[in-house]
């Protein structure tokens, strides 16, 4: 008995609890949600500081239920109105002059957009936007009424981080603890195994390039990882490896573009990687004149998802028959070091991964996100390398398959066109060929690839 | 004969010569347009930072002609489409979500904002576009039809120039000479003759800071100019000496800011001077711990104007008779060194002023707009002085008169508030009571004041 | 037979070959040397800097016998000449007018030293000579002829690294990682494990700084850790845990100093400390102005030392005797664990610390080196702290013994008068208590003790 | 008699105050030296800093006469003892060891440098160092007993001024005002004519460096000009002209150095224009791939006093015979402007002035003190234009005649080698040629020339 009693009190304590921890959310929420009104008001402009200042304290105090009580408000209270939308659309189109325009561009904006920009004019305020962004991210497929919000920061936020305000740096061993500690924080394609590693793809024979914004100095918004080679590098691991000895950068024939990160998830959607890497190449192009190709070690990461699900059909080509014996046996720990298994999985997948590339799931635009990226930035694909990234994730994503893009500063323009405008896609003689083996297959076997 | 046909000819050559102009000014604009065209299309990404870059090239080599045919162009290609935000408009009367909402939004902004943006990711954009602006405005009084792309532009660079973007930098003799040139171009209250004259502004009694934006470094925004005294100043010139003693600015107890001015007829209505007083006053408190008042010495730049206005109803009061014979000997040169006439003028005048900041042309707002400019910051009008700037154009404007503003960091919100929604102003028990006369003497005399 | 051919051969091989790499290192030694040469002479000036250069390019290839050689030939070679010096001296004597004063002068000067100022004019230079000292240091005991050599180069050294040209800056985690290493490396007293450790040491309740000289823009070459804390820290345990809090550092009111640490070797001699204590306390008071106390948390490295070679006579007073039997015990692992064992022997080791700071081996100034150091700089000796440093090297150097060194900047001029003149010793009547207990104890049992 | 006694007692009063005043100046100076006693003395080191910034701040403080007393107590008590001298030396001269040899380097070292050494740890101190030695510089004629004096400052400054230690920085118009001002003060050979004219001086198509040295950061201690032009110039008139257009730089193939400039008179003979050319050449090269010839646009200073001087005898040879008749037309204000004369006077002089350049005055090195620093640098005399510097101060200096010497970097070193080996001059076949038609006129005249 007691213990029943016991457990329904403890229930009833615990409901009652998460009752008063949700009460003090919406408290604070609310205390926020007042000055948020005061800032907005008439009065509030030789406040404006302290009062954003505070809404800003708040906001960085909340737990999730009171955040997710703020953003509600944020669309709540501070959409616009649709009765004066409404009344100056009629007005509008009774008389379409260019005031009534304007009238109507300033009713259809939300309040919150004025809101947002007064909270932005105290220290810290753009960097506290860029997270508020990243959070409403965070839950927004759980919280679709908050869309309206998302879309209003992220229209300022891109035009507050517009390309002709970010600066490019150099990132290298003379740069902030503050600044380096972020490069191992985000990096996410090969990641960075503390501060050996990372002087290690600071030295001289390697490169570094963020972009930063001045309002958020320590912070890269995005950066990139170069190697400066002779000749071109297909494989990945000798490019990070820790101890590779460091080569003279002067005798460097290739500009080896290995990683590319965005570090903002709150800037998610705002496009700064094309402008980057073009930037990057001519900076690197007036440094070292000696320089003749510059290309990326890329991975493919959605290239053994869409063999597994086509696996049936690929494997149903007399010439990829083997696929469905072998195919299985990538699962194994070590397949890469038989050479044997090694010898005949390349005959099979490399050929089958430029077919991916240049025409798995075109309706438009490849299926590989990585291959979207570089083609559509002007990039052609060149090259596809066996067994280019042995680590477990090169492994899992793409059977250890590496692909370089040439970025050709001559044709970018004309190859971005194309991709744009036709969906072609830039690539060399050799990718095609290897495409064309399935193609040739699976006419030979009378079967259309769904693909 | 000869001559009449010569000239003919020459106004036909004139005239094609003028039409000549008039085409290649077209022609340039549409060149211009064309490749704005490009940028804001599809495949233009790739090539978007030269397509900008040629834009901006054009558009500085116009002249005026050519610049008119571009804003022309502006205006009636990049505008909404008032069809397409009928339609949509429609859309959201009859279901108005926030997908309808987001779309209208979308359809009522101008093209040219998008392009103003891609325009601004070349270096040197952002000038570009704030010089842009400024020239708009410059003959927009004559062209109507620009006024929606003013609007846009006026949009953009005030969420791009927010407070939290601009740095406040103290300007000094240290600072590089081509942003110190900008204070002697752009000074306008008190001009700076030369360098030497700069320099003095800029020893170590004196202070000078302006809020720069980091897309335009060298530039200020802003730039106001302080003086470190012993007790209050009223008059400008000693502090305006070139030859005047360096004193010890640590021994100063009060800071008067005696110039306040905008560099950038471009950012025209976009609000800088609020937040610069503020944060150069906190700056001085911790910098010199003795100050103890922060005040203005500034002119009254209205109260001549006002007073030819109202001079026979103001000298029908019979305390104010002798003004019909004396206020037009404020013409006289030398008026001011007449000890007789300049006492007998005060006696009329420094009421008179009193009234004048108080009371005149109060619908809702001082008359004065240096006074509606500090009065709205929150600061306190705090004394009159008699030939306080004794200077030609003191003398002009204000019959020599210039007013202490004070700013009370405790008083100056309370002060906004006040202002804002009563429409009350801060100011001294002595201001007060010799506004009082004109209206005492006004009573007396059963006349009521139209002003 | 052929064991014994081979091993002969072998033999005469190992001892051909060392001749031959001898005679390499004697040829390398000989070309930098007649760079030397050439460097010095008349026509060598247009090319000095090319000179220079080659000359330090040989110098940092050079294996040890050649480095050897070298510096043979820099004391062979570049000496003054005795014959010369002979002749002036003489002309000296004759007449001793500042004309052959200077020509003595002259002559006295070893060549070397303009060598030496020649090679300083390369980039890299100053930091080469300073590693050229460093490397002469290492084994000068072993080649006494080579103290000139290392005279004209300290000479030359403690003229350059004048403090007037020293900059003071702070380092925290804003600092380029290349100098941050330098701190991993060379910190000495507590070592840092790493950059975790090293990013709590710069957090904001604590402070980091170094001087740096303008030809080593990276290099500290000497560095001081502070943590800011609220009393007088006696534990050096809790101020070195990388997982301690963060506090306010505002409300503190104690600066502890807690390490100190040169970082050149080729610097050796040359002082610093004493500027730099003084300089960053004066910062500190500035920054945070309800800190009132400044003092180190400071080992005793030679305590245990002493307490071995003496513990014979200070057993034998009564008072002491139990020391016989408990001294050893300190070489147990985990003595200080052992509350009844830990305090019996600080009832013994405290008083003996303080007599052994106060009066062991003083002829003219204190045994212990950390003591030395304090105390001339002007700091008085206030308090022992028991189990001050559990760490090993702490039991090892001091039983866990630390002190506390307080530097009181109204006190330290007269403290380092007294010291240097009368060899007092400025420290608290705490102190002076405890060593008089041993003092007193000797007197009792008619003991005169030798130290 | 009233009179005659008011005269003398003036005469008495003057002397008296004359008195009182020397008594105060002496007063004053033995402040001063008492306080460098002080920090010269043991106990000094903890209150060194102290001491040597009220040292320097009372010598701020001097009149002429204290100084010159401070001068002569530092020549009288702070110098080398001769007794310790002689001493050490007898040591010596019995047994020359090394030890022997570092005691006589230390007696002959006078106090007075380690007093420099002191003086120079506060801010400011070098600033004050370089000072003093230009004040003792300015009164050294009248005083040849502080001789000693500055010699010690001499040496100590050019081994803390070493090359290693200077930093090349381009000076424009962004350089801080405090710094440029600086340039206007110092230039000397053509001088600047307030800001304007700077202005136009640091054009793209212009170019300044100087070197600065860390301890004096915003004063160049010497600076160089640079015109980059189309063409080698000859005449100096066009590029000091303000209102000449501003070229493309980038087009430019010859870099012409017109100015050179010392700024620091406390750093006399401390020698850093040879390294600044080479620096400024190679800094050049590289920025403008197309540059591709280095010359001066140069003076000839002594070319009219050796002219006067050897007038007679010149003229007495036939072929420049004109020279009695015309050599006196060079006082008139507008000869120049003569076209016959000056035709006439330029088939005269600019022989005179090759034969001049490469013969007058030849012991070992040119008469002309231009020509030895550019040809002792290593550059070849190239070209001489006549009309050259067409100032009253160039007419005056060189009857209107520049000179290029042009500096090749493959040539540089071979050229001073053979200057300061063999006394040669590297020079055009051009400039050869012309100054044989003075010998060989002298020859045919049977004149044998004295100079």
């Amino acid at each position: 008995m007691a213990g029943s009693l016991n457990l329904s009190g403890l229930l009833r304590f615990s409901s009652s609890r998460e009752e008063a921890l949700a009460r003090a959310a919406r408290r604070d929420a609310e205390k926020a949600i007042s000055l948020c009104r005061a800032l907005l008001s008439e009065g509030g402009e030789a406040a404006s500081t302290r009062l954003a200042g505070e809404v800003l304290d708040l906001y960085h105090g909340f737990e999730s239920q009171a955040r997710d009580a703020f953003f509600d408000a944020l669309n709540a209270e501070f959409s616009p109105d649709p009765a004066k939308i409404l009344a100056v659309a009629e007005a509008y189109r009774k008389d379409t002059t260019a005031q009534n325009l304007q009238r109507l561009e300033r009713v259809v904006e939300a309040p919150r957009q004025e809101l947002f920009r007064r909270l932005n004019t105290v220290p810290g305020g753009t960097k506290a936007l860029v997270l508020m962004r990243a959070q409403l991210l965070q839950t927004l497929s759980r919280n679709a009424h908050w869309e309206p919000v998302a879309c209003d920061l992220s229209h300022l936020l891109s035009s507050w981080f517009n390309r002709g305000f970010l600066v490019l740096q150099r990132i290298d061993w003379n740069t902030p603890a503050v600044t380096l500690e972020k490069l191992i924080e985000f990096e996410a394609v090969h990641q960075i195994q503390g501060w050996d590693d990372l002087r290690r793809r600071l030295e001289r024979d390697r490169r570094c390039y963020g972009f930063f914004h001045p309002a958020l100095p320590h912070e890269p918004l995005i950066f990139i990882e170069v190697a400066l080679t002779r000749g071109m590098s297909g494989r990945v691991q000798p490019l990070l490896d820790p101890a590779a000895p460091v080569t003279d950068p002067s005798s460097a024939d290739h500009a080896m573009f290995y990683s590319i990160t965005n570090c903002q998830e709150g800037l998610r959607g705002v496009a700064f990687g094309s402008f980057l890497i073009k930037q990057v190449v001519e900076d690197l192009r007036s440094s070292f004149p000696r320089l003749r190709r510059f290309a990326t070690v890329s991975p493919v990461p959605g290239f053994r998802r869409w063999l597994s699900a086509n696996l049936d059909q690929l494997a149903s080509l007399p010439k990829f028959a083997r696929l469905a014996e072998l195919a299985p046996r990538l699962e194994e720990a070590a397949w890469f070091k038989n050479d044997e298994l090694s010898s005949e999985l390349r005959g099979l997948l490399v050929p089958l991964c430029a077919y991916y590339l240049l025409y798995a799931g075109r309706d438009l635009e490849p299926l590989d996100p990585v291959a979207r990226f570089h083609l559509k930035n002007g990039a052609s694909l060149d090259r596809i390398h066996w067994l280019g990234d042995t680590s477990l994730s090169g492994r899992e994503r793409s059977a250890g398959l590496m692909v370089n893009y040439v970025y050709r500063l001559s044709e970018v323009e004309g190859n971005h066109e194309r991709y744009v405008k036709d969906h072609e896609i830039a690539s060399s003689h050799e990718v095609r060929g290897l495409a064309k083996q399935v193609i040739t297959a699976a006419k030979a076997a009378g079967v259309r690839l769904a693909v």
